[in-house]
Parts: C-alpha cells; structure tokens; sequence
C-alpha cells in the first residue's frame, strides 16, 4: 500500500494548491449514450402485447365514479358497459397513444435545472408517499411540515437526484386539506428543481396548477410542461375518479401526468410476473390513450410498479428478480410503444438502512438503470415498502445514484488519450502507473468518489471511529442542513404564492383527514 | 393490509398440512436462458482489442524466472528478449487459445454437484484469500483453521454457492508450508462441492494434483477436469514463476487453472478503465497461449478484476461505475475469444457487512450477472477489499445469488398458464387474486424468498428484536453451523488422504512464511 499511499499525497497537492477541487458541473438530468438490456426476445414480448390487448379489447378496464370521463369515452367511440367497464376496438389504444410526446421537457424554476424526460434521457427523482420519517437520532417518527422541509432542502443539495418529486414525507401535523398548499410552496421556494403537483381532490391540483402558472408565468406556462401530477390507477384493472380527474386537470391545462399500476403480484394482479407486466401495460396504455382524448400531445408517462411477495408474511418484496425482470421487460415494451416510462427505484423492505436496504435498493435501481426508465420517482430515500421516508438513506442511494449517472452518461471512453499508449513506455514489467504522464494528466477526473463510502485501511477506519455508511450518512446529513442556502427568488412571484395560498385557506376548511 | 395478511394464512394452510415445505432441487450450476448485456459496439470492441494485441506484439508481456516457460516460448517461435519481454507475431496469441475449451466439465466429488464452466453457464465460487475474519460476536481476528473449517461448512450448505473456491480465510495459526495439505484435507472432507487446488510454490501444486488423484480416482482425474489453480499476473505486463509453474503443473497433468490480472487502475494499469481492460486482456490472452503451449486442450479461465481508486486515500474502491462497465465489456471481449471468463464478485472496501458493504458488492455482482461471467470468485463473504472474509458477509451475498440465480436461469415464464387468462374470469376490477385459482395453483412457486430479507411490517419487526440483517445473519450462521452434516466419503479414500497429508508433513520442513 506505500505505493497507493503515495499516490494519494501526489493527488491531494494540487487540490490543496488551488483550494476547493473544481467541481464539475453536474447535469440537470442524464443523456444515456450506452445500450439498452434486451431481457426477451421477439415472440416473449408480443405474446406480453397481445395479452395486454386483450384485457382492453375483451375483459375491459373500468372508469369509476367520473361520469365526465366515461362521456369522453363514449364520444371517442369506446364500448362503455353498465358496470361502467370501458372496451376499446382493436388497435384504438395503441393509435390514440400515438400523440403522446415520445420526449419532452419538463421546465424547472431555474432553467438550469429543467429536465428531458422519454427518449434516451433518464431523470432520477426522489421518494414519494411515506407518511413516516426515520433518522439515527430520533428513531421513526410521522413525517411533519419540518422534516417535509428539510428532505427537501436535502434534495435540493444532492447532485445526483434530478427532481424533488413532491411528497417527499408526508407533513402529518399540519390540516389535510390545505397540506397540499404548503407543500407546492415549500417546494417553489426551498428549491429551484422540477418537482410534481398534488393529486387526490381535484381542488387540489387545480391549486398545483395555478401555482406553477405563478412561478412560472402564463407564457412559459401555456407553452411548456412545468408540472405533473403522479398517479396510481386502483389495479386490477379500475381507473378511479382521482385519477381521471387528475389526468382531465393537469393533461387538460397542457401539463403532465405519469400513471402507474401499483401490482403486487398475487395480489392486484395474477401471481405470475408475466401477466402482472401485461395487466400494468393495460393500465397505463388505457390511461395514456385517455390522456390524449383530453388533450392530444399532452405529456404523460407510462408508469410500472410491480412487486412480489413474501410467503413467510404475505408482505411486498422489493429488489426481488421478479421485479429486476419486470423492470427489464417493462423497458422493452415501453421503448415498443414510443411512451415515456416510469419504472422502479431505490425500493427496499428494510426498515433500517443496513445491508438489506441497500441490497435489495441496489438490484432494483441497477435494473432500473439499464431498462432506460425515463423517469424514476423512488430513486432515493425508500425505505419499509415505501411507508417511511430514510434521512439516511436519501444519502446513501444518491451516492449510487452518482455512480448510475456515471455508467448511462459516459459510457466508455476509448479516445486516443484513454488508450493511454504513451504511459507503456514509461513503465517495466510489475512496475506502476502512479507516477506516469497519463495519469498525472487523469487522475482528477478518472474516477467516480462515493461520498459515503470509506475505502481506508482497517486500521484507519477504526482510528475514524469504526462507522457505518449509516452513521457517516447521518453525520453528512446534518453537515448538508448546515451548509444549505435557499435559491434565489423573485420577491415579487414569492409573495403573489404566498397570497394565493393565505386565500386559499381562508376558502378551505381545515380537515384532518 | 388485511388482504395480505389473509393470503399470508391462506399460504400457510398447504404447508402445515403436508408439513415442511417441499424443498425445490436447487442446480449445481446456472444455464443461464437470458441474454448477455453488451455495452459497447463493435467499432470500440475492435478497439480494445487492437491494443491487447499492440501490447502483446510490440511491447511485450515478460516471463520471469522460469527457463523452462521461456524456452517453451521459444520453440513455439515467440520472441524472447534478453529482457525475458515475450512478443508474439501477429495472430499467435489469439490461434494458440482456439484450443482452449469454449466450455468444460469440474467434476465433483459428488458428480451432482459437478459444475459446467463456459458458454452459457454461470458457477457461483466462494471468497477467496482473506488472511482475516469477521463476525459480530468475536469482530475481526487472523483466520484460524476453525474459521476456515467452519466457513466451508456453511459454504457446502448454502445452496446457491456451486463452488467452494480455496482460500475461503487463510487460516493463519497453521504452518504455511503444510498449510495447503490440511485445506485441501479439510474441502476434500468437509463439502462435496467442486474446489480449487494451491498454488505459490510448485510442490503445493503438485500436491492439490496428488490429493486430487486420490479423491476421484485415476480414471476420472485422467478423463476430467477436478481440480483447478487460481493465478494472478503480476501487472502490469509480467507473469512470474508461481503463474507459470502453476500453469505447467495444472495443465501440464491435463487439470484446469484460472489467470487474472488484478489490475488497480491507476497503479497496476493506466488511469483509464478503456486501457486497463485491454491490458487485462493482453495479459490472461499470452497466459492461455501458454496454457496449451503446456497441454493443449487443458482447460484455461480467463481472468479480470479491476478496480477503481479513492482519491481521498488512494485505496483500491468497488462496485464502482468503473469497475461495472470493466464487467460488461470484459463479457463482450471473452465471449469474442471463445474463452471461459471470471470477473467481478460480491465487491466491496466495507469493513463491515453494512448499507455500503451491500450496495457496492450488488452493483458489482449484478454487473457479473448480466455480463455472463462463467466463474465467478469472491461471489459470496468478502468484505475490506478481499482482506477479510465475513461470516454474516457470506450469508448476506448468498442471498442475493439466490435471487441473480432465478433471473438467469429462469428468465420470464410466458407459458399459458403464466399468462393466468382464466384469473381475469373471477376477479373484478378493483378486486384482488389472492383467492383465485391460478394463486392457489402457483402461489408456493411464485417467488424467490430471500431468507435474510426481513419483509415484515414495522411493528411486527420491532417485536422481533429490531434487527439488522447482518445481526439475522448472524444468528442463521449459528443454526447452519448447528446444522451441519458433513456429507458421505468413502472411509478408504479417507484414509488414503490422511496417509498423504502424513507422508507430506514428514518430508517438508516447518515453515511459517
């Protein structure tokens, strides 16, 4: 190791030279320039299609409680049933899908930051949903408003993590109905990232909409996706009224939607992988034809969310290969189909953030990776099947998440100068590289630094305080509060939202549930 | 929840009745039916190979202290420098490896349990070489004898390692020159599985080859490929006596040997992933040249293990994007030689089996999975760069192995009975398929069950003892180790074993380095 040991004195000079190491400015989101993973072949996946055909054409996916949607339905020429079960004609779904932007931007408050979602472009945003939170210090707790905020503010700092999503933890100690208005604020104001709109009540994203209209102004409003609402169709095979309202809200106002079959095998859809990823196709495609019937162009992702099963407990698995193939498979269909997709994420059982967590965390997100998931909510922060929101680990999966952006972004690069020929004629046989030309001119840039991990000796690492990544997490985490500075924002936009949502709670009731 | 619950009784009811659950016959082996990922295209494939050969032609691969390997290279019209730098003409290397079996046979000492190493085949080994060991109850201590005899008990019981590799912890309490005797004794008794023989001095070799004649007769040691030397190259661009002897006596008596560069970018190899891979490449290319130079036909691995380094110490890091795409492209590269290839492994600088332990040696060994690696050392129990070897670690990646070994050899059922048409004839939208026919037909088959993986809720988990899985691991390890049988051997091949290691004993001097 004197030789490495070396090495790292010859690396630390001129950082130490220059101060601060440059940092090298970060993408707002990831062109992929390396291949796709073919899991099936041909005939596997039109057999998935046909399937996925038939349960629109023949068995029929029902739209529940919104007369409104089924109208749209019937004029479009669908065979609506008396139990309220929408058949398509054969092909309509595919060729109503057709309209959906194969790519398209989302506009961030500082356009720096505005992401490309569909195509080769891969977007990795954070948790969404937990109602509880969990740190080293205080144990598991419900989520409220200040861990709501600083989640964010830990999001805002994290590099790798490309969109804030939007319920990053649930805030469970302030009123249910006006929620929604604090979060889209803290959101608008914490950071200058893309993020997500509420769904649930109608008001509610009608409010989302109406406050991104305010960041962003009606101009680039009118003319761009700045906000999206994130929803779950209630599998099997039933769209429900929020969903549909929520696609007739933000598709409506030209904004975006993703819509993801929330599959447990075995459970809201057959015990069998390969029917589960034809029923969640079924869903989505549905959804996305709905979708342009509302307005034609409008963005929308197709969404997956499949997961097994525990025999022991009958609980959802996460990381399992029933899910890797799902995210495999589900990539190749929705590359078939030309529509943006969502799949996967950093998604674990665990309750901690310990070997299991990052295990199961690890599969999900390196099968998310290849597949070519478009967008991927979920890809940091998961713990306990997505009912708690991990401090900790929000740190640990962004750093693979930096190591994800690293593989899809660069590739391999075997330029002249990566070839490095030169440096073989300045070293014998069993000697090393350290001091060659190469690798000063290199070094810097060779290598992707996991923040959190600890690659030191034994003995050093002892002499460090013998930590956990967890522990290391939790240190970082408060660093990172610490160091946090709030991006700039006009006065003036700041508090025309601060308006909106003072008269917005004079005008709602306040309810709790 | 309630439905889920409800399917866990409903799953439990088969089992009690009938007892314990049928244990399905786990393969000795993976015939991977999934296709491999290839990462780069052939303009960059072409690439690097142009370099491997650049290296072996014009710059030169040496071959210290064995007259013998240099006159063998001599008379095959190599070549050979007053340097001992060995260069082939043009197209040598890569004529002289068409010998090298595509694909080959290990034979176990229970021929169930025989392994098939090339092609489509994928065989999961132990760790290898750690000269310390790790648990929670003792924290990390030099391997002793005990450690390495228990961790090959649980190795032979963990049914999704295939190999038990060698060195599963240098068992440091013993004398080095008799050491290889007693490790041999100990996986010739102890587990039936398929392992690998010494190396480093010639004598050592000779005996693995010896003992190995012993277990499985002459007739089946003549006729097979039993036993197998693991080698490095001293990179860069070196082979030393111990590879080269080694090679001699392993092929030389028709028995198998793997050659990996170990290559730390940067130190042992240019600071470019592009570069070391090539020369990866170029070094295990002129070591199975010479491997049928020795015997034609003998069975040859082709080794790569590359790793990245911290800039913060200089420390060799894994499971990092560098190492992952090495993964990828070495698969790509070995399978456009024809050669049998080992890379990658459960990878990690943890010092403990935590988040970080788990999320680099998944990246790591996901990678190795899709990449087609044939033989895979160090799938399961490293932990601090290969300088120990975890007992809860070894636990913890055969886990996961369980999980790589369904997605390969598996893929996705599309059969008409996975599409479940008729579940979709009981199930109402919005309903659920936990009672349906095709559940009750599937559900015990569905999924793989990740022993360690604690999938329970919160509360059910905190009345368990809020564990950790490496603290679950450990406990399982106790039980496994309580569980032990040792498998059946014939008591006359026993003898004859202890009568060899006796004899040795007396003629070789007690040495301890």
């Amino acid at each position: 190791m004197a030789d490495t040991e070396n090495m790292g004195r010859k690396r630390r000079t001129p950082r130490s030279e220059r101060g601060q190491r440059e940092v090298i400015a970060t993408p707002a989101y990831i062109k992929r320039v390396v291949p796709f993973y073919e899991l099936l072949g041909e005939e596997q996946l039109v057999c998935l299609e046909e399937q996925a055909d038939w349960l629109i054409q023949e068995v029929g996916i029902a739209f529940k409680d919104d007369p409104v949607a089924l109208d749209i339905w019937r004029k479009a020429g669908a065979d609506v049933g008396a139990d309220d079960k929408v058949r398509l004609p054969k092909g309509m779904a595919r060729e109503l899908c057709k309209t959906i932007p194969r790519e398209f931007q989302q506009v961030a408050r500082n356009p720096e930051k505005s992401v490309r979602i569909g195509g080769n472009n891969q977007v990795f945003a954070a948790v969404y949903g937990p109602p509880f939170v969990r740190d080293l210090d205080k144990g598991r707790r419900y989520g409220s408003i200040e861990d709501f905020e600083k989640l964010l503010k830990l999001a805002h700092n994290l590099p790798n993590i490309h969109h804030n999503g939007f319920v990053i933890c649930e805030p469970c100690d302030i009123p249910v109905s006006t929620r929604h208005l604090d979060m889209l604020y803290l959101h608008m104001t914490t950071s200058d990232k893309p993020h997500l709109g509420a769904i649930v009540e109608k008001e509610r994203a009608e409010d989302s909409v109406a406050m991104a209209r305010i960041v962003h102004g009606s101009d680039t409003f009118d003319n761009n996706c700045v906000i999206m609402g994130n929803l779950n169709t209630n599998s099997p095979l039933l769209v429900d009224k929020v969903v549909a309202e929520a696609i007739r809200t933000y598709n409506g106002a030209g904004q975006g939607v993703l819509v993801s079959p929330f599959i447990l095998q075995g459970a809201m859809g057959p015990v069998s992988t390969a029917a589960s990823i034809s029923q969640a196709l079924a869903e989505a495609m549905i959804c996305g034809a709905f979708s342009q019937l509302v307005k034609p162009g409008s963005p929308f992702i197709m969404g997956n969310f499949l997961s097994s099963m525990s025999l022991k407990s009958g609980a959802p698995t996460f990381g399992m290969p029933e899910p890797v193939i799902s995210n495999y498979v589900i990539g190749q269909l929705a590359r078939r189909l030309g529509l943006p997709l969502r799949c996967g994420g950093s998604l674990t059982a665990s309750k901690v953030s310990d070997g299991q967590a990052m295990a199961e965390s690890v599969d999900s997100m390196h099968s998310t990776m290849l597949a070519g998931a478009n967008f991927i909510l979920q890809s940091a922060g998961w713990l306990e099947g997505g009912l708690c929101t991990g401090y900790e680990k929000l740190l640990m999966d962004a750093d693979r998440l930096g190591s994800y952006q690293k593989i899809l972004g660069q590739g391999l690069d075997t330029s002249d100068e990566a070839m490095a020929r030169d440096a073989y004629g300045e070293v014998e046989p069993g000697g090393h590289f350290l001091g060659s030309g190469h690798t000063m001119r290199n070094y810097e840039t060779a290598f992707y630094e996991a923040p959190l991990s600890d690659s030191e000796s034994c003995e050093q690492w002892e002499e460090n305080g013998s930590t956990t990544a967890e522990q290391r997490a939790n240190l970082r985490m408060k660093q990172m509060l610490k160091d946090y500075e709030a991006p700039a924002i006009d006065e003036g936009t700041k508090e025309e939202l601060q308006a909106y949502v003072a008269k917005r709670k004079e005008e709602l009731p306040e309810a709790w549930y």
